[in-house]
């Protein structure tokens, strides 16, 4: 048997040591979840965990110490992912107030918003919330409708909300506790120069709202509900031109606009890029909260039983049955290669932009920093989906026991499910991604010339004729588990879906083609490559740690799992593109099967690999509490045999 | 255009009378929704609109005209339906009381419980749950550990909690209302008599505990908070021996134990066989749920926009987008197939357990029985899977919009959540089905001799070798929208999958196997045999009826999406099996693409033809409010062209 201790230094990774200080200081008894709350006192309860966690270090992780901070980007992220093994309420109200206010004021602004507002964001005296999203624009943020126009003679911009639609929305933070807002407005001068953040006081030292600021609360939502989610509409309100963060477009006192980035587009998109520990820090959380779901579902299933069978003296336990291996020990491998990539992932942010850095204005550009965006992309929206199917699996396989509050899935669920369309819809992010691997194919095939063109078709050609052929003869015959095979598999296909894709698009450069119609059409495509490349990017980052025997022989047969029953969920694809006999096909099935049967014996020992503290699987069925019953109930078996 | 009125005749099918007198008596506007209530205050409220409910005919509709009631059982399936596109506490609550409650009396009782109960059932004067699921034994009911002895000293019996995990568990209705409990318990006399139904007062008139009776609140859960689930426990409670409902087996005075069923286990699942309406409402009520979910994110995807687009003067609505039509028109699709599918199945219950033949005790039995009870299970469990995961792509197909309260889908989905493991767990009903087809087809096959099951097996080679050219001879060319081909396709699946499976578990047969290892290896073969039996049934009941044109071109068109997204989802399995050509599969998805981009200008139109009252469609973003915003908006789109 393989040790726990070692499976969890595998599981922590670099932040291990973040890890471990985010265990001793949330066990204590007040940051225990929160129970059968109303919204009201849910709030009030999130907003004093809040502040307790400004006196723990975490709010200062991820700042620039010379304001106090501690410069830890990566260690930010992983003490966020710490949280969401709770009240995934203060995880994301945690997220708002230092991730997206004070990192939109960190990456945004410059020195002068440095000084005088991170050491009380930090502290917490200074509660903000960042508004970007309104009724009528979430994903096209490059089109939000709410105005910042400056007026050189006063030297101040009036922030104004055009129109209903244009009201700021779900804003959390806005409905009860943020005092200045980071608003997202089209900075108008003489012209309309794109979105840029401004920092707009919204209430008042007494919380009443600030002059000319309208404020309404979302009310209730589907979880999150300690998250105080809130509306705001701009009637004309001015604040002062240094309130612009200024640290990519600036506006002298007369109103001349200048900017260190010529191109518009390039320049939103440069702003927004440095933002995007947002989405890295939810695709964690989503982590978190997928771990404890597995945790309490795979432990009740070690113990509940149900129907007796031939040839066994007690009942059988669920997680015996194939069914039920199915429902959770795939979900739990893909879990494990989320965790190995998330890792990968925050290791890259914290290089490329090192929070000291960040704030000197060092604008992450280039080729790594659009990789980090994408791949922040795609992981988002994969380690959100997943999140939602694997907890609801989870609910299901406790069945009426996981619709109740006391097991908490129902409230992981709820918390868990805006997941996958705030900090970016998972749809949208997904096309991002898929963005960018044509973008990087096209570079990579360059301007050729009409003989270049010629070549390069005829060589689809022959790769058409020989890729069956030539793919099933390297990897047709060999061992199903096969870690090589798997990845040749992966590779081919997102080389062949993207190369599909990039020949239908381009279409709509031709002459008299609807543009528009001809990548609508393809969405499917598009979306398929984006999904068929992080599946790629997740089987890559699950590299197997230097182990013991046992233990990588355990990791090894889980990664086998992610892989085999990620290629069986596409089996259509491989068998319909000749990567596949029907044959093998079917081997793939009842490899799987075999996969699940070998690991169901480890299950428990793979979720205490999470390293979740037992208080905090606050959950009866997942305490033993069940175990118990069992063991009574079968005291009492001769009474109940049927004459 | 096709016209709403007929679409809407199409839809409300048999039952359309109820249905419409459902739309008038609802409409008070005490039947709006809860809103946002706490949980006492929920429970409350839903407690007067029951009182509200027993007073429009809803209450008695199922139950037998010698007593009061209409004598419909049909029409007591058709009305909870409708309770579906309201507050679905009220739905749950209602079909406790009357469904669960109140059948379990009609159909396991007897005349002295019929007179003495039924009038003050419907009534509500006798408000009741029903006792059944204990927290260590829910899908296997004949385990059950409560017990009920009988004292022939006293004629009474002693129903006993035996351990904590016999508790009577999830038990809606007795946490707070009600008085009397239909108990499940095993039957002693000298001997162990199985599972029987027990009258057992729980609290008095005054709303206490009756004595022995302990009673516990389930507290929080995901949904259906106006629903008061709660544990019972007995201590030695004693009834009358007339409290046993003696349809099915009798305890005379002496004790003396006799039944009109000799069998133990034939007895035990002809009486759940009279309870199967539970089933098959709750696939209804999935339908309603589904439907309402369906209707909110198809109108706002037809106004909510999003992008611009080259050549297009407005933003695009979300529902031009392919990926948008993908996830909601094939849901949209097969939530046409469920309702036709429904239909068929309340017909079919309605003639075989007409309310009063079964208050007669005209115990159903034989094939058609049995077929209803396969039917209901399938049915079940695609339906409530299939309201999870529309909801669920409802919800994020409306983004932000869709995680609020106001908006209704998160309480939809919460609500809707516990169905695919109440009534009968899915995985567990999905069982049953397979079960029943591979008792079929042993049955069909007979006690073949030593050359018949030489003949049957070179048959089936014969039929292995030709299955695969005569298919695609007969199939493979032709227009990939047509009806016949898709039934084929279907019914070949069925048959081969069903083969396939009895000749594994054949192996269970032979001399030292494993029994157990042999079916459980097979679970998911099973568990497959059962939603390719399902999906056939669906289209077999997608019959378009005799309408105008127009509406029959409509309706084909959603019947083939239904069909071609099936196939599409399982395109893995008809390539495999060589009954598609890989350019005939790639021409599945196109196909479904198209026929996504067609009905996409009537989506709406589908959806008003569930025949919704707008007063119910309660959710600020299915009424018009986003088409006034954006109107709003576009008046001011001058003002914001980026410089």
């Amino acid at each position: 048997m393989s040790d726990p201790a070692e499976l969890r230094r595998v599981f922590d990774g670099q932040w291990a040591e973040v890890r471990e200080e985010a265990r001793k200081a949330l066990r204590r008894p007040e940051f225990g979840l929160a129970g059968d709350l109303d919204r009201d006192a849910h709030r009030q309860r999130v907003w004093e965990l809040l502040q307790q966690l400004a006196t723990v270090g975490h709010s200062r992780l991820g700042f620039p110490t010379r304001y106090g901070g501690l410069g830890d980007t990566g260690g930010s992220v992983a003490s966020f992912e710490m949280l969401g093994y709770g009240d995934l309420s203060l995880m994301v109200k945690s997220g708002v107030q230092w991730g997206l206010f004070g990192g939109a004021i960190q990456a945004l602004g410059t020195e002068r918003h440095h000084e005088r507002y991170l050491p009380a964001v930090m502290s917490l005296e200074l509660p903000g919330c960042f508004a970007m999203t309104e009724t009528g624009h979430g994903s096209d943020v490059q089109h939000l409708r709410t105005t910042a126009t400056y007026d050189p003679q006063a030297r101040e911009f009036v922030v104004e909300t055009p129109h209903e639609a244009a009201r700021k929305d779900y804003i959390g933070g806005a409905a009860r506790d943020a005092r200045l807002a980071v608003v997202f407005a089209q900075l108008v001068t003489t012209e309309n120069h794109g979105v840029h953040a401004f920092l707009v006081p919204i209430r008042d030292q007494d919380g009443n709202p600030c002059p000319g600021v309208r404020i309404g609360d979302c009310g209730g939502k589907a979880g999150l509900d300690g998250v105080d989610n809130g509306r705001l509409w701009f009637d004309r309100v001015r604040i002062p031109r240094e309130n612009l963060l200024n640290r990519y477009g600036d506006v002298a006192e007369d109103g001349t606009y200048s900017s260190p980035i010529e191109n518009p587009g390039r320049r939103f998109f440069t702003m927004l890029g440095t933002l995007v520990r947002g989405r890295v820090s939810v695709a964690g959380g989503a982590g978190s909260a997928t771990q404890t779901a597995l945790a309490i579902a795979v432990r009740y299933g070690d113990v509940r039983r149900q129907f007796a069978a031939p040839g066994r003296d007690r009942e059988v336990a669920l997680l015996d049955y194939l069914a039920h291996q199915r429902a959770l020990l795939p979900a739990l491998a893909k879990t494990y290669a989320l965790r190995f990539a998330q890792e990968d992932l925050v290791r890259t942010l914290h290089e490329l932009q090192p929070a000291d850095g960040l704030a000197d204005g060092n604008a992450p550009d280039g080729v790594e920093q659009r990789e980090l965006e994408a791949r922040a992309a795609g992981l988002k929206a994969v380690a959100t989906w997943h999140a939602s199917a694997t907890i609801q699996a989870c609910r299901e396989a406790c069945g009426g026991a996981g619709y109740l509050t006391e097991n908490r899935l129902p409230q992981l669920r709820a918390d868990t499910d805006v997941f996958t369309t705030f900090e970016g819809d998972n749809r949208v992010l997904l096309q991002l991604v898929a963005k960018g691997l044509l973008t990087g194919y096209r570079d990579q095939l360059g301007d050729l010339d009409a003989l270049g063109m010629v070549r390069f078709l005829a060589d689809q050609v022959w790769d058409a004729v020989t890729e069956r052929t030539s793919v099933l003869r390297r990897f047709g015959e060999g061992d199903l588990r096969d870690h090589e095979w798997h990845l040749a598999l992966f590779e081919d296909r997102e080389k062949h879906v993207l190369e599909g894709l990039a020949k239908r698009l381009r279409k709509a450069g031709e002459p008299d083609a609807d543009a528009f119609a001809v990548f609508n059409d393809a969405q499917d495509h598009v979306l398929r490559l984006a999904r068929v490349h992080v599946e790629r990017v997740l089987l890559e980052a699950f590299v197997v740690p230097d182990v013991s025997d046992d233990l990588r022989e355990l990791l090894e047969r889980v990664r086998a799992l992610y892989a085999l029953s990620t290629i069986e969920a596409d089996l259509a694809w491989f068998l319909g593109h000749g990567r596949m006999t029907p044959s093998r096909a079917k081997r793939v099935t009842s490899t799987v099967n075999e996969l699940c049967r070998e690991l169901r014996p480890h299950a428990s020992f793979l979720v205490d690999g999470f390293g979740i503290p037992e208080d905090w699987l606050d959950a009866p069925i997942a305490q033993g509490e069940e175990q118990r019953r069992q063991d009574a109930m079968y005291s009492h078996d001769e009474t109940v045999a049927v004459g």
